[in-house]
C-alpha cells in the first residue's frame, strides 16, 4: 500500500456523490487506500454558521447546474432526491455499526445509498428505502436500522464528526493525505499530484 | 473562429489570475475568440449581500492554501499582493478605456496587472504602480489614469458589470459559451468540453 487518504463526505451531499467514481480510481489504479468516512455536515455547518447557498439564489441555482453537469461528465447516473438536502443520519449510523466489524460492507453500504439517492432519487432519510438498500445487499434491515439507536453507534458518528472539524473540514467531499487538505470532487487531481501519481 | 467565450473577471481575483494559463490555451490551440471582461466583483457581492471568506476563517484558511497550490499547478508564479483584496477599480477602467480603441492592448494590460499583482505582489490599486506598468507596455501613464476618471470609461465598467449580473455571475473568473455558465478556473476543461474541444 503506498499511500492512504481519508475521505470525509456526507451522505447529502451531491458532490460527494460526483467524487465516487474519482475515489474508484485512485483505490484501483493507485494502490491508494481510501478511509471512508461519513459525517454529519449539517452539525459543522451549524457550528460554523456557515449555510450552502439557497436553491433559489443566484448562486444555488448555477450550483445545481454545474452538479448536474459534473455528473453526467463523470460518467454517473443522475437525480435529485426528494427532498433535497435529507436527513443523513440514520445512513451514516448504519455505515459506522457495519464499518466496526467490516469495512468493506460499510464502502459497499454507502455507494448503495448513494446510488439510490442521487443515482434514483430516492429519500435515502426514509428507513424503508435504507430498510430495502439492506436486504438487496443481504444484510438483516431490522439489525441494521435498530443498531442505529445504538449509544456507540452515535458515539462514533459524532467522533468522526468532531475530528472532521478538528481538522478544518467546512464542506464535502473533503480529502486528506497527511494533513494536506483537499476540498472538493474537483480537487481529487490535485490530490493525486501531490502523492506523486500525476 | 470556431467559437467565442466571455471571460468575466476581476482584477483583484486570485483565481482569475490563475485561469490565465487555461485561458491562454484555449484561445492558442482551440481557436476560440475569448472576449475579456474584467467587471466589479465588490459591487456584485454588495447586492447579493454576498461576501468572500474571511481570511481568518476556517474556509479561509483552505482558499488561501488552495490558491497557492492551484497557482503551482499551473505553473504560474504567485505572490499575495500587499493588501488583498485590493480596490480594482483603476485598473479595470485602463482596461475599458483601452478597449475601446484597440482590444489586443486591453488584453495586455490585463495580463500586465494580473502578473504584478499575483506574480510579484504589488499593490495595483496604487497609481504610481499602474503608472509604471504603463510605460513599460509604451503607453503614456497620465493619459491612462486620466482616462479613468472619464464618465464613459467609468460608465462602461458600470455597464458590463451590471450584464454580468443580470447573466447571473456571482463570483470570478465566470466564462459563458453562449448562455452556458461556468464559475472557476476550475470549470475550464468542462467548458472546452462544452466547446467539443475535448
Amino acid at each position: 500500500m503506498s499511500a492512504s487518504i481519508d475521505f470525509y463526505f456526507d451522505f447529502s451531499s451531491s458532490y460527494s456523490y460526483i467524487a465516487l467514481p474519482g475515489i474508484s480510481r485512485l483505490a484501483d489504479s493507485s494502490a491508494v487506500e481510501v478511509n471512508w468516512k461519513p459525517i454529519v455536515l449539517g452539525f459543522i455547518f451549524k457550528t460554523l454558521n456557515h449555510a450552502p447557498p439557497a436553491a433559489d439564489s443566484v448562486k444555488g441555482r448555477y450550483v445545481f447546474r454545474d452538479v448536474e453537469r459534473s455528473a453526467e461528465l463523470a460518467g454517473l447516473p443522475f437525480k435529485w432526491p426528494q427532498p433535497f438536502p435529507f436527513n443523513s443520519l440514520t445512513a451514516a449510523r448504519v455505515f459506522w455499526y457495519l464499518a466496526a466489524a467490516d469495512g468493506d460492507k460499510a464502502v459497499e453500504w454507502a455507494r448503495a445509498v448513494f446510488h439510490a439517492s442521487f443515482g434514483e432519487g430516492r429519500d435515502c432519510s426514509d428507513p424503508d428505502v435504507l430498510g430495502e438498500l439492506a436486504s438487496a445487499l443481504g444484510q438483516d434491515p431490522g439489525e441494521l436500522l435498530e443498531a442505529t439507536a445504538k449509544d456507540e453507534v452515535k458515539g462514533r458518528l459524532k467522533e468522526v464528526t468532531g475530528e472532521a472539524m478538528e481538522r478544518g473540514v467546512f464542506g464535502a467531499p473533503t480529502f486528506f493525505a497527511g494533513e494536506e487538505m483537499f476540498w472538493g470532487n474537483d480537487r481529487l487531481s490535485q490530490l493525486e499530484h501531490h502523492l506523486g501519481l500525476k
